[in-house]
């Protein structure tokens, strides 16, 4: 039996170890052979590959990145994509396509699976931690961790300076990444893109905090958005080149701080820094455990599934399931941690 | 209402980020009063206190260890310990307590909770994640985190050198540090104390390794043990002062693989490194919230019960529940790692 | 004797290691009482002190900021500002002062040593690395640390996705960071404020570096600046509030690779991130020398001067020395690192 | 132009750096050849090579050990030693070599220059940093680093249980990982191996700690030894086998504080941590440095000397003057730490 491989989308810490675990489970227990496909689906496009055997697999387990590259292509955007698709995978010999990715790419294996027959076994995978239907997916944790500890060093230049520092985290549609620093790293306020926030409230908690003589810190998601400053928004994040990247939501929120308190802030954006690097220890268990599993499912002939995390347990699920609806931060957890704010 | 709070047992990341929960919680949603019990047990048994308001929970979110200090006393075994402990409680005005413990800690805060009728509620901690009812205990990913790392650096020095390497873990009772920790770090064997191993095939995966150029890395628990080999390892972890702490069986692992294999090994012994520091930004989620919520169960006058996560929940489950049985690895789970041995 | 202490300037890994070493060696070699003041030239200004005793010290050596506060206040600009600190170091009996801070702190004790007969000691503080006069300022090497480790998590989604990615780290009139960091980090061109740099060149850099299927990382100091590029750069600092703190020289050149190579880039700004949290041994090692020889200088009466390290000793220079002159990345310093771009 | 290029001894963060250092610029700016000769002194005396081009460096600038691998092999003490190396380096057309090495490694590197005219050029590689003629070797700051790191982690633990904890950190013949650790972490005690330590004075520092409820914290290299202990010490460091590797003084000294202060102690043994793993900035940065210098001296053919850091400039000394003699912890630099002892 041959496999495909291919990584989709943005990349995120454990995907190295996902592949390490698929191919030496695959070669060892059941003789599997395997194909890299490279840069997402553009490789079964353009049947570009690359060699995957326990040797290429040999040390990846702790380096961020994929070594198969990643890449935005979608397939059903392509010209006879689906065509071009099958008749790479046929003319290769490929029998299944392992497809790690989050929502976009999975949503391509979904309907290949489901529409065209194609072999497809799923494994998630984003950093933001929005994919339904598993508790967590690897990289958030090596996320986390690595905003936590910005924050851990915020802390002693807060409090040394009597300044407000804004921490602009990922999290474009769900705040969980924010949320999950924001309490690891004592936070005073969090914000996140469920739930719009009060320009007012957030300034009343930067200024009970000063009361007390310590130096507020507010995380706050890079999608979230005020509650009634959306014009306001809309200008503040375009530079003078007209691009929207830079002026993003966190230094829209400290100049709004600074215009109402008049305590001096800043921002820091943690930016790609939250996406790279050596893996976390439960990303690495868990990206490995999904590699492993999956080759299960492939085994199993248990195509149009995806592998999931639900307590300590690896289950399948059909992609679909994952993919139909973003998770995103429940109310109630969001409700937990305002005990700390202000 | 007013809150007493004790940590007994071994020291454990994240022991602070519960205190603070807590308090924070406690203090601010519903006006409650609070008061530290010193060194465990010893503290009510004694009535030894120590202030615990809001300022005294500041800035201890990211420091290890446990600002009540810790022990082992048992107040069961003390002379009048219980009625002591009552007189105490009820001399200092105490309505309700908090005990974050282990096994033992839990143990006894069960007792006092169903036998004696205190008000107990218990938060679970243990480094080596070996108590039942909960999916995790704080302390357990950092200690995981910092037993990977140590794997990382040792790789290096494995292959530069063509030396075996041998890891020790804690885990007197469970695998799970050396399970997750072997897994994240690229062990080339993982022995835990759930299965005796096969010396023999341990030193075959080592040999096997040095075929293909690489230096293996044995991780193994402290309470791991060979098959046909308890008078070898009883005789080998004594030093000559007659006390077994050195010589523990990652010394006498080294040895025998040394003798067998004609390879130079080498142990890494980690210790209390492992359980120090700050906690990851898991521990420091999980414990927090495992303090907001102790304070909802106290509030809601739900005693003799134990927080415990069960997926990404926080849960309520008697706390017997939890110390009536070791959560051990299971042996399925142990299987899924095999693929990597050798 | 009494002794007061102050940090002025930004905060810097290290401030509270030199406190400690001071009081430590102060109180207990010599039986010095000590008196700190609060944000720096404020304190002495307005008398507003805290306590500085052993307790006082105690567990701050790894603790970054300052115990003391900090500030940019100059007295020399404040009305009546020597008399005012005259009259207050005379109200509390302050025999002498250390002063630990930056160019412009260090600026004013020398004034105050030779101008006014006001017995100072120096402690040259700058994460820049660009005083005068000593090999190394405490808190560079945790700021290289810092930077060093974003641009190893920078490597993997540079070559995962193909990408530019430009770092921004601190460094206004010297380019020690981004020397130094850009070196260990592996970029593939490094920008300082010594020498500007040419735009082409750099985008040659980033097109051969594309050829060998790798993905390029431009380090670039804060205050680098283009060859011909100042319109530019002052046009493109500014974003639609008309403040520049944003739009930085790391984000205009990241869009001028776009325009210019047609290659994706983005920018990750450090920030403040690089100068808080727990400083890294070598800063401790150097902060408490340099407190300990602090006193040493006290005790001889040796005023006016400032301690310094060069090579491996801690030696004393004139306060002037090292205010006099900015000490800037040596041109042949920097030839030494071109090897590596491109 | 053709170089070899060799590391022998023990491994040390830093070597890959050097490696790639001296390739990159050999083969950019003078377009010479390399050769990595594997496994220290065996791959000349063997002929036993590996391909050291461009690519082969790649990546290898953040990873500890060394691609080339790395012995104790003696090629004086091997038969016909240097007429094979001789031969070897003929037949291989061989024109110069770089020896990467500690005391013994450039030993015999400066007698084959001196002796034989084999063109070499040093470069200093000790963990210890116990080479004379250089003020730092690379790996040693990593060492302090990891050490550190592993005292702060001890001393939440040691607070928590009010137990003593002593820490065998690296260091034979010189204490330079000892007390840079040791000041860095805020130990209690620091004993070195300059100079015999009094256990009772050492106990006396124990119990003045817990004095004030801090627990203590005792940092000694394992090449220190008490005072009139030497017996004792032979006795203490054997274990049932007869091999005297783990109950290293560490162990031996924990045991003697209980004993005679009646407190819990407890030992880590850091061992090889201290030397794997990914260099810390100024170790890339150094041991960078040291490569480039390497090959200038090559092209300048000034053989038989060595690289050196001094200061903050790297210049040339004879390989002879830096292994003649080792560094040890001058007693004054000591005597500083002192005020931090008890």
């Amino acid at each position: 039996m041959r496999i495909g491989v291919l990584t989709g989308g943005g990349d995120c810490p454990g995907l190295n170890a996902v592949i390490r675990g698929v191919v030496r489970k695959g070669v060892q227990d059941y003789g599997y052979d395997f194909i890299g496909f490279r840069d997402g689906w553009r490789g079964p496009l353009e049947a570009d590959t690359v060699q995957l055997d326990i040797p290429a697999v040999r040390g990846i387990l702790p380096r961020g990145g994929t070594i198969l590259g990643s890449s935005r292509t979608n397939p059903l955007k392509a010209e006879n994509g689906i065509r071009r698709i099958k008749e790479n995978l046929s003319k290769l010999e490929v029998d299944a396509l392992i497809t790690i990715g989050g929502e976009d790419t999975l949503g391509v294996a979904a309907r290949l699976a489901d529409e065209y027959g194609i072999a497809c076994v799923g494994v998630p995978k984003t950093i933001d931690n929005d994919l339904s239907a598993t508790d967590y997916t690897f990289g958030f944790d090596t996320a986390v961790n690595i905003a936590t500890e910005a924050i851990d060093r915020l802390h002693t230049t807060a409090e040394s300076h009597m300044r407000v520092l804004v921490v602009e985290v990922m999290g474009r549609h769900a705040g969980w990444i924010a949320l999950h620093s924001g309490l690891a790293g004592g936070a005073n306020a969090i914000l996140i893109p469920e739930q719009r926030f009060d320009l007012a409230q957030v300034c009343s908690w930067v200024e009970s905090r000063f009361k007390i003589r310590y130096a507020p810190i507010v995380v706050i998601a890079e999608g979230a958005m005020p509650k009634d400053g959306d014009m306001v928004l809309k200008d503040g994040s375009q530079d003078s080149f007209g691009h929207v990247r830079l002026s993003g939501v966190g230094e829209w929120l400290a100049k709004q701080i600074e215009d109402r308190t008049g305590q001096e802030a800043r921002t820091t954006v943690l930016g790609h820094v939250q996406r790279g690097g050596t893996p976390s220890a439960f990303d690495r268990w868990l990206a490995t455990r999904f590699g492993l599993h999956a080759i299960e499912a492939v085994r199993d002939g248990d195509f149009g599934k995806m592998v999931a995390l639900q307590g300590t347990d690896i289950v399948r699920v059909p992609i679909a399931d994952a993919t139909a609806k973003l998770k995103t931060v429940d109310p109630k957890l969001y409700a937990e941690a305002d005990v700390f704010f202000g």
